[in-house]
């Protein structure tokens, strides 16, 4: 029984693997569970055992990048810490999340471009994110240290930054040759844009 | 003569619009010749006769959305003002070109997700309102109104802002209700966003 275990969980993962890369390249419509499970090294039928269909292995897939993202940057903020610092520490998490994972931007183009309703483990991860931010927005906004305004749109504006990098980040190295694969220039982006981030959310000066 | 050059003409016209909504709804590679040409209500060989193929077809399209969009932007600073202000128009312009343009985030959604270099007109106009906030950016950080920083890394700041608004609107309405298509929320995110970007730029204090 238990060499039967071993392989089967093996599998599982290979088909998880070759789902994301598969799908990071293609987009939902255009992966084929075909190309999927040869580049997995298994059977034609592995989807449907392992995950039920090409749908469920798709949010299984959504679900591999959107949960450890949604907990790393719940991990970021130490609770003493004011809410400005905070908010800083979860933005250095969420560039750390979306740059370190090759296949993760072409999945969210891929994914957006569909413009079908958020699948469950998206919708998750962004109210996740989202709650976050709107928490520490509102206490800044109580104890006076950021600056007033609506919440969502404050929060959107401190998300911005991060998806926009990952999102046009070929474009950015193809065009103008900022690479924020080279470490010296994602670290001037992340410490720049983090200092942007605080001045335009400080109801004081950060200047 | 002359009624020959009419309807060349209106095919034509009627090629690309059709183009704009197909080429936006399934991408490049799952656009067909077919589709666009019975939607433009012209004949198959039609898209070769008027623009010599699919991928010269793509790029008018794309000519069509991002050249108009340069020359707005281009517009927008009226020279004797201090740099934040021009700044402040540039980016006010930027948001009602990608907001006005129904087609225009799913076209952009699918051309970044082809993973390809930029086609020519994509590329042009990134160039020109990149270099229109980058000289704006120099001459505030040499009057002193503007942070020092690396300007790339500020116009990246700025430019995240309608990028990220454009490309989530509809997961942003989905998940969260929060619909750039009402006018009020619309205004409340130019009106919010500008502020934040300005205190963002600052030297000084805009709080």
């Amino acid at each position: 029984m238990n060499d039967k275990r071993a392989p089967t969980g093996a599998t599982r993962e290979a088909l998880l693997c070759a789902g994301r890369e598969i799908f990071a390249r293609r987009g939902y419509d255009g992966a084929s569970i075909r190309e999927i499970t040869r580049r997995a090294n298994a059977n034609l039928g592995a989807v449907t055992y392992h995950f039920g269909g090409k749908r469920q292995l798709y949010h299984q897939v959504l679900a591999s990048f959107a949960e450890p993202l949604g907990a790393r940057l719940a991990r970021a903020p130490s609770d003493p810490a004011p809410p400005l610092d905070q908010v800083s520490a979860i933005l250095g998490e969420f560039f750390g999340a979306l740059l370190e994972q090759k296949d993760l931007p072409a999945l969210m183009l891929h994914e957006l471009a569909l413009n079908k309703p958020a699948p469950p483990p998206v919708r998750r991860t962004m109210e996740r994110v989202f709650g976050l931010l709107l928490d520490q927005i509102r206490s800044g906004q109580e104890d006076g240290s950021i600056q007033a305004g609506p919440p969502a749109v404050l929060a959107m504006n401190v998300v911005a930054q991060p998806i926009y990098v990952a999102l046009l980040r070929h474009r950015l190295k193809d065009v103008f040759g900022l690479d924020v694969g080279d470490p010296a220039f994602r670290s001037a982006v992340v410490t720049h844009t983090t200092a942007f981030v605080r001045r335009g959310l400080s109801a004081g000066d950060e200047a």
